[in-house]
């Protein structure tokens, strides 16, 4: 859903070293050196089946034509995944929702002042589309769950449109009520945008994709190289997913048949005011037609014009009308039942549909997925089972906002909270290093899995190479193991992880496939053949890591989970948010003191326009113990878990499956704990009080984000209320794992 | 001579505020709360006279047409100038130097691979220009002192052509033998440019200023907003300064009429490859011309191209051809003669000479010193005169390479080693700050100064007003003293620190009238009026602080020398110069072990050429205690100085004006013990040991620059060898303070 190489960046330049003093050895439940030669043997067997050619044949007829939710040949694709799933012996449905998707009827996009100009909206030619695209196939580039409009105001130029670039707005003493606002695309999830613009006032938005970002600006436009050309632009939903994901007609419900839907006037999550992309060629006219002040540096792009704010004197006319259609959407879901635990679920999944053919985003990580479950099918026709039932799920409708991941979890929601142990998601893939984030509990098992698996181009392991380039860009040395980041949203992890607790892995390759052609016509087979993964190896060495840790996840005796690093990324989180409140009291002082002594007034030029600021509310003392209480019970619980999983581990005691089937349980149950049934303020979906995506960012994660994002809108009164709530999930979480210690401790009799 | 606001970007960035705890009232001999009322009535009745009118009017006529080296109005207005001067009582003259001068008979550059092109080098219309030229009167853009040349080669787009664009170069495998090079203006002295670029092999330089930092990119280009447009560029010399300043031809020599000179082609500054700056417009087709590898991030401009770095294919054609004639070079010296010690003399000084019409670079700064010798004339009128020497300087020539004022140096250096007290230096002045670099000696008393003179625009003094500027940005609030920056080079004071050993400052006001037009034909009053100063107010503020200065040095009982100040920024240079070899010795030793742990090969796109760091020879031990053990002694000097000068001055004992010329002399001899007599490795001109240009940076200053230079070339034998050199020189320091400390005891007696 992510713009498809943003997205593979962001996960690069999330790769952090953790700096806990673990050993691979003794760190974790788990298969570090432990690793059973059972267990290895079956490794080996999977790695020797795996092949690039299928991976690229699949991604050449999956992304031969446009396949976006609702087409023909995404029906077509979902029947033939479903096909190939039978095939390998998985038990492979078609789930099918009919969710909510406009399509646009009427695109208008015009200045009349002060020079005359209509935007294209379009691209020129077909030539580097999808191999056997016709034309009237493709969506043309519009931005999904906008509402439709017809407004004619002056324009203003916004940077990214987050809050920040309207605090610069107000300084600079510009008002966006009754303008439509033009912002480049970055900064944030797209869906902000209009969002945080109909807050200010603002009456309809545009969205374009800068050639500084996407563009010439970062290297030769498609076909010569990697980055978007002139025309054709990023597509995107724009539905308020940092709300609530999923269809906006059934918040909460399975968009099922029947299911009771609002009507779309009840929706919460679609715009309040029309919005369009545009291609930079389309932007460069009307850009060029702003006055007013120009553009702080960091606002500045790369087309060869002054950047100014504006307002006007460009006046707009933006038309939009859409026909808003339900359309049926097609989970894949393909299954394996367990034959010792099948209540316990390991669920592997990634999208499937794309906004154009969607070769990169998200086929590059689907067609490693599919390798990988026909290698498990493999593994089975031979005479493996698993001992835990294994899921495969084929997403639809993730570019919409994560539509179909979130309405199979939430129409399956009681069975999943009973029984979903993990749940591991990949989407775009590239060349490059493996990046990933996701539960604390996860981190020492995916370090071990990623210390397994040999880097395609170098030989070394995946998580050596990561290593070595985090220390070439100046990384400190710590210990080698690669640190989870927290998960925001994004792609098909979120509803399993921010609304049911189960504990996720969100994981892929990149930084060395770099392109700016997301959700074009551009991202197509030939294109991912030249720019992404040529040789597909690192399609391959996906389906390692990841058909490791399910095979390892389903076979494993116990269940891998390490409370002990849950414990250490808590205790960061905290820190960091002591840090920025005592730095937010700091400056806010240090501000009003300013202020005070007329220094912002001495340092500004009486010549330019601009608001001085003026005196803040201090920031109070905060009470942060009851945090700090529970953390401590959570490290020393960690501690003790791991002590007596230890000793546990070296009796070699034989116990019931009964009792593992209690551990196990107590183990991945711990994570749901986590969560809070009445949800985050504003936005109840969102249960999980460790992160969530930012309300203002729409990807990015904020960590413990109740008592954070209070915080950052300096609400001092909810930040107190929420150090109160965050406490007691944290106090919940201690308790469930000092019963996973009980049951631990139960079994070792 | 510096690019017209680059320099005033500079000052400003150079305001850093002391850490020192001195504060106003005792730090110093001179002028702060001891201000005496008859010093304080006539500093007031000299800012009486001052007249906003005046700069305006003489701005307008002295740039109202090309006034460049050897060019009729460059002689009608040093005549002019003279005129005044006379008029205003003081003795003035004409002193003529007959230097080397090549103006371009031919300058072609076209591409014939793989488009045809030829550049225009030429300004469309001179509407914008100055208001009386002519067209032929105005010298076309070019680089002076390029040799001639005609060469034909591939093009290698080198980023600003630094030493560290070119490791990066040599990191892409790409070798610059044989080709001709396109720089674009920024990171160094434009005559650094070629210098380098002829020691790597390259044929020929091309030099443009890209839009990213001089033209649209930073803001609306003129006549709109103050920022160049897309023909004309930047004319400038590339004379090797940094190796030495002046005529080419008289080196070490003033060149009056009969001097000995040496033949062109023995002449070490001219460059060694043919070199010309070309506007953005004709940069934008050669630029798209390049293949090859993308250049770094940082390395791309403003230009609506993917900005790579070749060689080729574009191969481009230069040609250039210079009359090299001997012109007049116009210095007038305008003085008046100290009542009580006349054989010390206080200078001031200020390029005249514009590449067009100079507006800003230099007459802003030139018509403000005038106004402050017209307001000093009329106190001499009303019966005043100076205990010292005063002398007023308008150089020529100063844009070829600071030719006029060291020229005048070199002639009278005998008399001026034995005479000089201080130089205090002006050129470009703009809205905004106070900025200023110089002698550390003289930072109180340049800080008393600042805090008596308002600012114009917020009534508060210039030094809170720089203060207030740096705490809004986030500076350390410390002390509200302003921290004299080092001295490199780039503008008269040059051959008076750098060569003589003079105490100099160099001050102006900047921050506010931002503009990218320096050495184009835009630089014009018209210009200078909307975007420079418009009120002319702060050419009224100079002359308050210039003159406050002149007024305080000619009066003085005792001159108002700090050598504690000398001490503090000694003892920063000298931990800066530990801290740096400290981190490249720690560096050195982590890049040598990640080498051989194969950490950049694993890091590395092995799809992308580049090569990989090798070992490197390791940093030894220095032993720095000859430099510790000096400064000590400098240290405990300085503070005995003024011990002695305070009890002295409570004493308020009468003595002799012999024994206060023998003190004065004491403390400005002081600083030509800071000389070398045999200069810096491979630039014996250079003499000051404390502080001057990079040898490879033209502008900027290093401090200790003998030692820091052989560190980053990584000499380590000459480092050493640098080190007991320094290490005399603050010896010597050291002494010169101790018979300081005699001579007040002495007088004290």
């Amino acid at each position: 859903m992510r713009h498809a190489f943003s997205k593979l960046i962001l996960l690069s330049c999330c790769i952090l070293f953790s700096p806990y003093l673990f050993t691979q050895t003794d760190s974790s439940p788990g298969f570090g050196e432990n690793l059973s030669n059972e267990q290895f043997q079956l490794e080996k067997q999977f790695d020797d089946m795996l092949r690039a050619g299928n991976i690229r044949d699949w991604m050449k007829r999956l992304a031969a034509r446009p396949q976006h939710l609702g087409s023909p040949y995404r029906k077509e694709n979902a029947e033939f995944i479903r096909a190939q799933f039978q095939e390998w012996g998985f038990d492979a449905r078609i789930e099918t929702f009919d969710v909510l998707f406009p399509t646009p009827k009427i695109r208008i996009l015009e200045m009349a002042e002060p020079v005359s100009f209509r935007a294209s909206l379009d691209f020129p030619s077909l030539k580097n589309g999808p191999a056997q695209a016709k034309r009237e196939e493709i969506l043309p580039s519009y931005n999904a769950y906008s509402i439709d409009g017809d407004v004619t105001a002056p324009l203003v130029y916004v940077n990214y449109g987050t809050m920040e670039d309207y605090a610069e707005l107000e300084r600079l003493g510009i008002d966006v009520k009754g303008m439509i606002v033009i912002a480049r695309y970055g900064g944030c999830y797209r869906g902000i945008k209009p969002k945080i613009a109909a807050e200010k006032g603002a009456w309809g938005c545009i969205i374009y994709a800068d050639p500084l970002a996407a563009g010439y600006g970062q290297g030769d436009v498609y076909p010569e190289g990697p980055f978007l050309p002139e025309f054709d632009t990023e597509r995107g939903s724009v539905l308020d997913i940092s709300l609530a994901p999923g269809d906006p007609l059934t918040p909460g419900l399975g968009a099922v048949k029947n299911v009771k839907r609002i009507s779309r006037s009840e929706a919460q999550t679609l715009t309040r005011i029309p919005t369009l992309p545009i291609s930079y060629g389309d932007a460069l006219p009307l850009l060029r037609a702003l006055k007013g002040p120009v553009a702080p540096p960091r606002w500045r792009g790369g087309l060869p014009v002054t950047y100014h704010i504006g307002a006007g004197p460009a006046k707009v006319h933006l038309k939009l009308e859409f026909s808003w259609d339900l359309v049926p959407a097609f989970n894949v879901i393909a299954r394996i039942n367990g034959k010792e635990r099948p209540d316990e679920w390991i669920i592997r999944g990634n999208h499937a549909d794309g906004w154009v053919a969607g070769a990169n985003d998200p086929i590059s990580g689907l067609v490693s997925m599919m390798e990988e479950a026909r290698a498990v099918g493999g593994l089975m026709k031979s005479g493996w089972k698993p001992k835990r039932t294994i899921i495969y799920c084929a997403w639809d409708a993730e570019e919409q906002g994560i539509i179909g991941s979130t309405e199979w979890v939430e129409a399956h929601a009681a069975e999943l909270l009973e029984k979903g142990v993990v749940y591991i998601n990949t989407d775009s893939n590239g060349r490059g290093f493996i990046g990933a984030g996701g539960s604390p509990v996860l981190e020492a098992f995916f370090n071990q899995a990623a210390a397994d698996v040999a880097d395609p181009q170098s030989g070394v392991s995946i998580a050596k190479r990561a290593y070595a380039r985090s220390l070439a860009r100046g990384g400190d040395p710590g210990t080698m193991e690669i640190s989870l980041s927290p998960l925001g949203s994004g792609s098909d992890f979120t509803a399993f992880y921010q609304h049911l607790g189960i504990a996720s892995l969100n994981l892929g390759f990149s930084g060395e496939s770099s392109g700016g052609v997301g959700h074009s016509i551009f991202d197509t087979f030939e294109y991912y053949s030249r720019f992404g993964d040529p040789k597909f190896e690192y399609g391959v060495a996906l389906a390692k890591v990841g058909g490791r840790m399910m095979l390892r996840l389903a076979d494993a005796d116990l269940l891998p989970f390490d409370f002990q690093r849950f414990a250490a990324h808590l205790e960061q989180y905290l820190r960091e948010l002591k840090e920025m409140t005592d730095k937010m009291r700091q400056e806010t002082e240090k501000e009003n003191r300013y202020v005070k002594e007329g220094i912002y007034r001495l340092a500004a030029d009486p010549l330019e326009k601009r608001i001085l600021p003026g005196i803040q509310e201090s920031v109070p003392a905060f009470d942060f113990s009851p945090l700090e209480s529970a953390l401590n019970k959570i490290k020393a619980n960690s501690g003790l878990f791991f002590q007596a999983w230890k000793s546990f581990q070296s009796s070699q005691k034989v116990i019931s499956l009964e009792r593992k089937q209690e551990l196990d349980r107590a183990m991945f149950q711990a994570e749901r704990s986590l969560l809070r049934q009445e949800g985050l303020p504003r936005r109840p979906w969102f249960k999980n009080y460790i992160d969530a995506p930012g309300f203002y960012t729409g990807y990015g994660a904020k960590t413990l984000p109740g008592i954070r994002e209070a915080m950052e809108n300096r609400n001092w009164q909810e930040a107190k209320e929420q150090i109160r709530l965050t406490a007691e999930v944290l106090e919940r979480y201690a308790a469930a794992v000092q019963k996973a210690i009980a049951a631990l401790n139960e079994a070792g009799k």
